[in-house]
């Protein structure tokens, strides 16, 4: 028989977003009365845009005549989308020819493991989300778990203590960095200065950065840099990888983008963007050309509009959740709140106690779902993240009945 | 600096069809008056069935609305959609809970490359659609090409002279077989006696067969199984993978679907099922929503009459490209054209040319595209494939076109 890839009997425990649903789907059924509410996954909940939808929906129904309809497109994504987020998104930073449009970014960061392969180092802010480490197991880049993280992987601590930036002189040589800005979980946000540090580090020291910049459309403090190519010496050690989930309410229409600029080089000076072409071209079919269109449109001028608007609607939700955590029920306990205003997350740190204990708490008491902070990492021990994705009614609910939690 | 991964060094040549398309982008350039016809690479192109179109127009449009929004769903794919599918194809084989909804047949197969890691062993059908080779070679599961195939694949020749079916006996124990019918390229399809035997086989041998069904839908001799778990005993040794690509005209929409039995498991016991559930939460996030309605409807009474409409269509198409193989040009130069009335694909021999010298000579004296048999192997050396993808005019141009082709 054929035996089980060892990558899949080294991961511990399930993915954490599920074991969040299945305890919420346990405490439902035990309390049928309960009315909960999530600030768990970052799940969008507001309806798109109009204009992005009836693109879409025009797109769709075109498909049945025969002006409109169209086959396999480009695998690495219809052409126009490519040089409009080019030109959108990364003017005088790179161009068509370094885009590729996937459908999401989770799914872009599992196929750029397959790029590196099982041989490569691999470093991750601790906090971080689950799926840098979770793949890089699976492709073998990382052994057993000893407890405390994976064996191969270097856990980089962003904690309050540091402001969130990690101590790169634990980076070893040669090594593969995960960085998330404004980042998932803490919802901390990199100034230039921070990633100007970890670009040179990276050039230094023949690093390649990874960085999932999906949360980029939150960032409203003109001094935050977007894109980690608005610093001198990224394109040389940089892969951004992006997404329409969030600033599009695109989390199930699926559509996301991959930045691999043309001087990023491997050990042999062979292109990092030839291979991605092969991984895009080989291993993949390109983006359902349904949500393609969804992006042209969400990048035209009335696009761009409701993409802000949306985002502004989730970012005023972060700053409730912020003010009801720093009532007198959590400043009592020692709860100290992180949300900058420039990502979707609030990040919470009840000292002394278990995420997940402060996770059950929160669900029996007030009926909300959280996530807990451990499961993002080692040092996510006593947090608690709060997604600001929810409509506001539930939002403004769920913050009522926290204002009660007895701590 | 980080290392190439060596699965990529050890690629050779290009993806077969981005090598088509340069070859036919390099002669149009060259020759701008040619009106080229491609009977090339397997795109559908006739419109959606309007009825299937409809509904996912109508889904669109709802997610700008508060009921008919929708984020994340499930990553195994809506649960209505695999109930269907498990109703609709898999009648007392499978239920739900084995059917897992992907972006397509070409992204789970290299997915299936991850579940299996590096050290399978891998048998593939000579020739066969290169996915299953190069995700192998990126994988790692295969090394360099020297020159007759890459080591560690064992390459089963399907020629004529064994109708297409492979020698078993030439496959090693504990190998993942790739198995595909209808075949791409050959069009050759399994009786239930050959799928029997290669179940028996598989199960008596610890093998494991990733059987290929996306061609299912051209099947239409009765006593043709079209699905593997039509033969008993297939569900402790076979993996399904299949697609709306081909009958709903989906390739640019993006929708397949995999069946991983529950039964299947690895040498330490433990279940295929459960990783495969794994790779597809943890590497994967769901097809679109929008292709996933537009599923629902290809599978209800309108959408399954609409999609056997469209797929007789291209096997009319295909009934003529064989006619004009078999005129007098063709038939004095010896070739022999394959085309068995159930697969998309008219698969002839041209006894003692290259398939890359025919390839050019059709594309130069014809201007018709079509696809070199070794490109799929080694034992597709002198073959060529006709699609019976493309708009019926254009067929019988290129009929016209092929019937004065002089050899």
């Amino acid at each position: 028989m054929i035996k089980r890839n060892t990558g899949f009997s080294n991961l511990t425990a399930g993915y954490l977003f599920p074991e969040v649903a299945r305890r919420r789907r346990e405490y439902a059924a035990g309390h049928p009365d309960a009315k909960i509410i999530s600030l768990g996954i970052g799940n969008t909940t507001e309806p798109l845009s109009p204009h992005i939808a009836k693109a879409m929906s025009d797109y769709a129904l075109a498909l049945s005549t025969p002006e409109g309809y169209s086959g396999y497109g480009d695998e690495q994504g219809n052409s126009a989308l490519r040089s409009k987020i080019a030109e959108v998104f990364y003017p005088r930073m790179a161009d068509a020819s370094e885009i590729f449009i996937s459908d999401g970014a989770k799914c872009d960061i599992a196929r750029i493991q397959t790029l590196f392969g099982s041989k490569v180092k691999v470093a991750v802010q601790d906090p971080a989300y689950p799926v840098y480490v979770d793949g890089s197991v699976v492709a073998g880049a990382a052994g057993k778990n000893n407890g405390n993280g994976y064996e191969g992987i270097s856990y980089l601590p962003c904690t309050p203590e540091n402001e969130f930036f990690p101590d790169l002189s634990k980076i070893e040589k040669n090594t593969l960095i995960y960085f998330c800005s404004p980042n998932n979980p803490t919802g901390a946000t990199a100034t230039k200065e921070q990633l100007k540090k970890l670009v040179d580090f990276a050039n230094e020291n023949g690093c390649i950065i990874i960085y999932d910049a999906a949360y980029f459309a939150f960032i409203r403090d003109k001094n935050l840099p977007k894109t980690i190519y608005e610093i001198p010496g990224a394109k040389t050690c940089a892969i951004e990888v992006n997404s329409f989930s969030k600033p599009a309410g695109f989390t199930g229409v699926r559509l996301g983008w991959s930045v691999v600029p043309n001087e990023l080089k491997f050990e042999d000076g062979s292109s990092v963007n030839r291979d991605w072409n092969r991984v895009m071209t080989t291993l993949f079919n390109g983006a359902s050309n349904i949500a393609q269109a969804g992006g042209l449109a969400a990048l035209d001028e009335q696009g761009l509009k409701d993409m802000t608007a949306q985002v502004d609607y989730y970012l005023e939700n972060g700053r409730l959740i912020k003010n009801v955590l720093e009532g007198e029920n959590f400043r009592s306990a020692g709860v100290v709140a992180y949300f900058t205003g420039n990502g979707p997350y609030v990040w919470a740190k009840f000292p002394g106690k278990a995420s997940w204990d402060i996770f059950d708490k929160i669900l029996d008491e007030c009926h909300v779902v959280t996530t807990p902070g451990s499961g993002f990492g080692p040092a996510g021990e006593s947090f608690i993240r709060f997604s600001s994705f929810g409509h506001r009614a539930d939002i403004e609910e769920a913050c009522k009945r926290l204002s009660l939690l007895k701590l």
